[in-house]
């Protein structure tokens, strides 16, 4: 029976604790056993939870506990500490190892100067591998497919299918779930899970049980894309072909996991204005990921206060309106970044589509509506009992809030559409358009409105 | 050879057409055609991405074109559409065909009151599987889980587990990776994945190849805890056991695959202020997601407006204040939503933990203090250009920007961390707490400083 870290305790923080005491200590093989015994997705995130001068301290005093199956979890950052520290011959042996995707992606992370090194100290077949992966763009399916698989011709029976398994023994991928059938020109026609093959008579023919690809998967398609097919068809692997339509690998539902998770990371922080951050960052990366959307911010919040100035006669006059004013523009920002986000979401998941945008639109505009008037009548009663009416400062209030409220809706649902329309990526670039929109329009919707009833 | 609609131009919107077109005519033939033509789960897209009204006339004009199949894939929002338009015993049926994990999530859907009705027309076991899964709590382990799955002794060999699996035939799940082995008390002591049977001799025996299992699921683990699991370990499929450590039951990765998209769904929507909404929803539905946030939201703001009330003298005498004023808010605001959505993000992929918490808030604080100083600086100078110097504003505005820089920063990490630890959902009520800081601070430091050196 095994033990493992699932409870809320967080038992992960002992097992650091107990590395970094063996690591102060100088002790190799207390290290040693404790990664040795450990899970390697364990040793993995122990890694990654250290600082990074406690785990390159510790490839250094045991670079032989980095196993190419803890070496395929590490995340890149991590990588980024390990592999300067292991020799070429220890990193190509490992690579060797590993299913050729896994193996692709700890090579992406190797200096451009010693590739070449580490890749020439590879058997020439499992070189061949990886160095074919690179003729693939980066977060696509070549990339992250693998390139072993199990394909049969349809005239096949099930007893020859296990024969030839059992013949091929270790040069077979570790773990598979379809035997591909190909074509004579390799072409796939169909596919048929392990767990019918395993029922069937010896004799049964393999046509017959044959299911049609519900998905080939083309070597250029975005890795977006291919998780959303994976989701959609609730695939657990699938063929890539090459543009002959000829089967060049497959891709298998634990890979996709991973891009699942990575793309939402990135749609979620891309929403809040960060881009490309991890924890295991430093300070300055931080400032990095952050700086560019607070420079634009800083930008578009000047440009709001440019419109405030048109209007400083006016709060010198009745300064309440300054009182008022970031409450409206505050409002609006939030109520755009609600739409922006059911949109991006919703272009995310494939639920907002060409043939349901236009119903979309019109829902948040109705939405926008309600919620304006609703929090227009709630804010304009504070305002009266705050200031009385004397200024018309309730009436004008409302109106900004409703106006405000209803470019913040639009804007929220068009800007990513039409981001989408133009070839953009909605997630990355919505946020600045729709608080520009929200913050200038609230501004100019309230002071315009005050200066048009009060002045 | 299928052809599925896996390029940019959205081919389904075409077939959404067709269906529309179909139904103006009232061609029950067509319709029919079309729906049993399509793969399942593109028939469950396009049935979403239609109107209520379109979809509920469909299920009224062919009710029989929904089948298991389709149910089984429609999200909840349009099984509340469609359910009340089938017969009891075409949903008693289709419970009947289903895994029974979808089973689940169909029942969940039904009205009360009809539940009864449906599954009084189920066969008796099948409706004591669904009825059994409702005694677990929703989104735990229990409820995701199916209880089909495929189990051995130890002492069986590879022969006698073909033949067992030949034998049953139908009576197995439709698809499944790993053969549990358990003891004779149902406790489950490893797997063998079925890869890894099909290329071994017959008179192998089972003990030989058994992997030790990395996770066992408690049945009443977190949805959320199980997807971690899964994507830690790359797990196809996971037993899951009760409280006395007999397996109950298996998840498979393609279930947890929807769990992943609904939780990152239900985080991103949250960080943006938005409880539980859909692209199905109406108008109405819309604005009752988005109210509860945006009157927390204008309490808040009111809040800050007070702040501003403390110093309106001041604002009167220079208003330049005003104009200024709403730029150090906003870059606090969108400075503590960045350090905050990384943050959430964080904990939510467990990158963020006790082990390295302190870490983590030194490199925000840190990150803080390097982005204020920037920022103070540009906007100073800034300031200078436009009002000059004549009243201090430049070194108002740098010292309020570094105070509301670090007050973002701390408060975007702090608040999920303590929110975590006092175990509340740090996505779902983080940004109250953080926007209120940056809010209340950004005013309060900008016009508090204005105060001490003005006047």
């Amino acid at each position: 029976m095994t033990d493992h870290p699932i409870d809320e305790n967080e038992p992960e923080a002992s097992a650091i604790a107990q590395l970094t005491d063996a690591l102060a200590l100088k002790d190799r093989e207390g290290l040693l056993g404790l990664m040795d015994e450990a899970h390697e997705a364990d040793v993995a995130d122990q890694l990654e939870q250290m600082s990074s001068e406690q785990r390159r301290a510790i490839v250094d005093l045991v670079p032989e506990a980095v196993t190419p199956d803890i070496l395929a979890e590490l995340e890149d950052e991590v990588l980024e500490d390990v592999l300067p520290r292991l020799g070429d011959q220890q990193i190509a042996d490992a690579l060797s190892e590993m299913d050729s995707d896994d193996a692709t992606a700890v090579v992406e992370e190797l200096q451009d100067d010693r590739r070449e090194d580490v890749l020439s100290a590879m058997p020439a077949s499992d070189r061949r591998a990886v160095e074919d992966s690179f003729t693939y763009e980066e977060e696509t399916a070549g990339r992250v497919m693998q390139r072993e698989f199990v394909a049969a011709p349809d005239f096949w029976t099930v007893g020859q299918v296990i024969d030839h398994m059992r013949a091929q023994g270790d040069n077979l991928p570790e773990i598979f779930f379809n035997i591909y059938v190909v074509d004579a020109r390799l072409h796939p026609t169909g596919y048929v899970p392990i767990s019918q093959i395993m029922r069937q008579p010896r004799e049964r023919k393999i046509s017959e049980l044959l299911e049609p690809l519900l998905v080939k998967i083309p070597q250029d398609m975005d890795q977006e894309d291919v998780a959303y097919q994976f989701s959609k068809y609730h695939l657990i692997s699938a063929p890539v072909v090459d543009v002959y339509d000829r089967m060049i690998g497959m891709i298998t539902v634990d890979d996709i996991v991973n891009v699942i998770q990575d793309e939402n990371t990135e749609d979620m922080l891309a929403l809040a204005g960060v881009s490309d951050a991890g924890l295991t960052d430093t300070a300055l990366s931080t400032v990095k990921s952050r700086a560019p959307w607070l420079f634009i911010n800083l930008l578009t919040a000047i440009l709001a206060s440019f419109v405030i100035a048109i209007f400083q006669d006016d709060i010198q006059a009745v300064v309440a309106l300054a009182i008022l004013m970031p409450i409206v523009a505050s409002m609006g920002g939030n109520a755009g970044t609600q739409a922006l986000a059911v949109a991006i979401r919703g272009l995310a998941e494939r639920d907002l589509t060409r043939a349901n945008a236009v119903r979309a639109v019109r829902r948040e505009f109705a939405a926008a509506i309600m919620i304006g008037l609703i929090f227009a009548a709630i804010l304009a009663v504070i305002t009266y009992i705050w200031f009385g009416e004397v200024e018309k400062l309730p009436q004008v209030v409302f109106i900004a809030m409703i106006v405000n409220h209803i470019c913040a809706g639009l804007s929220g649902i068009l800007v990513p559409l039409g981001l989408k329309r133009v070839g953009a990526d909605p997630a990355v670039s919505s946020s600045v358009f729709v608080t520009t929109v929200t913050d200038v329009v609230g501004f100019f919707a309230f002071l315009g409105t005050a200066a048009l009833l009060l002045f």
